[in-house]
């Protein structure tokens, strides 16, 4: 990055989440596999899945104009994870996921052979920690930062990034649409600690000044290899958005929503052709081959509203996903599948079973869904409703929504609710799915609780500060952090109080009546 | 109330909510439905159930020392909405909220004759409005108020109370432990457009100065006749807390976490009794049965963990809540059934089968339940996930949970966005449901989304004000209130705005090219 002349005011949150420390899992390979460890006042620790690279290690120097240091032992000579998952390999990388995970190796190895998870690992993006994508491991939340021709700056995108990070976004997508598309994407690649997505026909689109009818396959396919070069993990094609399915959007309350939907479609129509990246798919694929980027195939023609969600242009342009998805495989070219949008709690989870049917099962990704329409500003809010309840049913990895979905571009306070909303959203689906590691984390949690820890139950909460600022507006005093109430019922009408004294009582008194009213 | 001083600094939030107005369907008994009526720069309106009160009305005159204006034509002396509905009687009451539902009085009438909903409405609290909790209705929300002894005052409580039922609460339950909780409750009795709830176990504790072992069953009916004689509307009694149930919650990970449930059972232990509640539930149905006074048979055993969902305990004391429905219902009184908590999502829906099987379709009404333990500060969203499952699953009413949860008092913002959130819950089991009425708002929002009518996008919405706040935070010119997009994707980006061109486009060209790739 030594080309690249610093942004200017670009500065990014360090240090360790409070209450907690990095460290990292022995590994026979020598690899760091990095986790978040909650130490709690009993002496016991929990450790805790980690995303955030190392801007939360103590021990780390950050050099943004440097970018974080590259993983060591990559293999780039030998195709795919998934080729080499289908050759019997385990990879570096797969051993990494299970450490994080905590699965077995051949159980990753497995779930890549079948197409059932990716792992997106560019092989000139070095600077990433490697995690996993499938619907057997941890539910997973996307972050969606860049800038628009209206607002923001690289600085400012940084920032995003590291603070999207470090609340626990799996992954990132730059979806910048701006000025300095490449420039933006090249700080962002080189200091994230996550696999990074993007959506190339926004710089393809800049390339064209913006007219959607002037894109050609080759602009298209230079801005993929521009990209791809860079280092980008994971890229949205749309290109499951045909011509005979723009019919079916012309009656919809909210059209066509997805960017890269209508970009195609308006292309489409003026040029009375199909789409080029339905007709080069073949070529697409084998660019994508050789660095292992990650295909997640866009939904298009997504329900913008709740009127539109399950309808026949979404599920038809699903179909033409399942046909792509066979394509790719044979490349051997690693492939998700976006999913919606807006859709009523009713609908959403034939979504997820139509995806695996049509899809054979590669992971699901998706935005939301929202589950009404009415509440611009709690975006969040009406989308984490969704979100738990699709990935419950089997979507792999979730797109977080902002408060500012609808109305502006998302600030750095945004990223943090989206995030922390999604992040809920994801542990609820861990939790009913009975992912092995996501109840250890409510019972310390509720075990601090029930013993009146507080410094534990917020160190062991997804927001520690948060937590402990809400404790602290109506009792701040260092006591009260061992106090055994709170301002909520206050001493005297505490239950776990009373429930303690219950147990108590209960030791000396095991007779009970029993009485007939 | 002229015997009460007026709170220093009472003040309320009045006038209209940004962009809406109130309205009165015209009714042939004179009675003055209210409707909140959203004026679209289309020149249509669309009308919204209102649960704000006379607050709103920029046309009343609010005189907080006075209280809100009795409503008129109440019967009183022919006893509860049950008995009268059983009669085959149509209450002025029933045509009221059939009104405000859009369904036909008949229907109101069988349900409240079968027990599957109540109408809380105390003979003497003629200040609210009818309203009815059944899952034939559109998902209801509670919202907490009340001081504890370590913070908040009356003018503050007042104030929350016209403030939850701005932003949407269709009850409240004064759950002050504090000071002056019987001149509290007055001030909010006297004040509120919605039907209050309140735990009388509470202010009876408060009598014996907080030991529960000193209460007494004829301390406890004094205080609920006090409750009743004031206008209480539903009062929560954890009768189905019995001494055999207490061994089940010895082992639990966090014990009994209703204070209404620790205290019983506390006094069971004491005394080596059963709960007096349960041993003179029959005289508690007498009294109820006078005023119209609605049970809410109280969770004592709900769920405060994950860990703790739908076990022994819970589901023992369930049963026995089943029991006393009967019996409440023997005695023609109105009866809903408390339900948890904190539960996973695969657990929620077997909450609601068994509830309808154990208590006969009494209304449920859920606090939440949360849907993981791990997010204080953020269990609004915890919960409104776990609300919007169990409110889609027949949950009638859905008791809101704020920010603060298991933190703090929850303060005027922390209300508005606990009330927030539920709504968000409640409206998305209404559209999952089918409820007529629902779909529209969405329906209505989404074409001004699309027609980038961007006032009407807000006015629509369930928080106007916040929604025009943060589209203006990047984008503040007057101009941008008409624009064909936000500074999310800038104008080049628009998918919407593309979208509008594509429609064009396609009505120009219906030949579109079918390519086989």
């Amino acid at each position: 990055m030594a080309y690249l002349s610093t942004p200017d005011h670009l500065t990014v949150t360090t240090g360790p989440i409070t209450g907690s420390s990095k460290v990292y899992l022995p590994q026979d390979s020598g690899a760091r596999v990095p986790m978040r460890r909650v130490h709690l006042a009993t002496g016991d620790h929990l450790d805790l899945y980690d995303t955030s690279g190392p801007y939360t290690d103590s021990a780390a120097v950050i050099d943004l104009e440097a970018g974080l240091p590259a993983r060591a032992g990559v293999v780039a000579d030998r195709g795919t994870q998934l080729q080499r998952a289908r050759a019997g390999e385990i990879t570096a990388e797969m051993v990494f996921v299970a450490a994080r995970e905590g699965v077995d190796p051949e159980l990753v190895r497995d779930e890549v052979a079948r197409g059932r998870a990716v792992i997106p690992a560019n092989h000139h993006h070095l600077e990433a920690e490697p995690m996993i994508i499938g619907k057997a491991f941890a539910v997973k939340v996307n972050a969606n930062i860049g800038n628009s021709a209206v607002t923001s700056s690289i600085a400012e995108e940084v920032d995003k990034m590291v603070w999207a990070t470090r609340w626990g976004a799996d992954t990132i997508m730059d979806l910048s649409t701006g000025r300095d598309i490449h420039t933006t994407r090249e700080w962002i690649l080189r200091n994230s600690p996550v696999p990074v997505g993007t959506v190339p026909i926004y710089q393809a689109l800049e390339k064209v000044d913006g007219d959607p009818t002037r894109l050609t396959w080759e602009c298209f396919r230079d801005t993929v290899i521009e990209q791809c070069e860079q280092g980008v993990d994971y890229m949205t094609v749309h290109a499951g958005v045909l011509a005979r399915h723009i019919p079916l959007t012309v009656d919809r309350v909210t059209g066509i929503v997805s960017r890269g939907g209508s970009i195609m479609a308006a292309w489409c129509l003026a040029h009375q052709r199909e789409s080029f990246l339905y007709t080069n798919f073949d070529e697409l694929c084998e660019i994508l081959a050789r660095y292992d980027v990650t295909f997640s195939l866009g939904d298009g023609l997504r329900p913008g509203s709740i009127a539109d969600a399950n309808d026949a242009a979404q599920f038809a342009e699903l179909h033409t996903l399942g046909e792509l998805t066979q394509v790719a495989r044979r490349h051997g070219v690693q492939v998700m599948i976006e999913g919606p949008g807006h859709v009523p709690l009713h609908k959403i989870v034939e979504n997820v079973r139509l995806e695996e049917d049509v899809c054979d099962e590669a992971p699901f990704y998706t935005l939301g869904p929202l589950t009404t329409d009415i509440a611009p500003a709690y975006d969040h809010i009406t989308s984490a409703i969704g979100a738990a309840l699709i990935a419950q049913a089997g979507t792999a990895m979730l797109c977080y929504v902002t408060p500012k979905e609808h109305l502006g571009l998302p600030n750095r306070h945004d990223v943090k609710q989206g995030v922390i909303a999604y992040k809920i959203a994801a542990h609820a689906a861990d939790l009913a799915k009975g992912h092995p590691r996501a109840q250890q984390r409510d019972d310390a949690l509720s075990a601090a609780r029930f013993e009146f820890r507080w410094e534990d139950q917020f160190n062991l909460s997804l927001d520690p500060d948060t937590a402990r600022e809400y404790h602290d507006e109506t009792l701040p005093a260092t006591p009260a952090k061992t106090a055994h109430f709170c301002s909520m019922c206050g001493p005297k009408f505490c239950s776990m109080r009373i429930s303690h004294h219950v147990r108590e009582a209960y030791r000396d008194a095991i007779h009970l009546p029993v009485v007939t009213r």
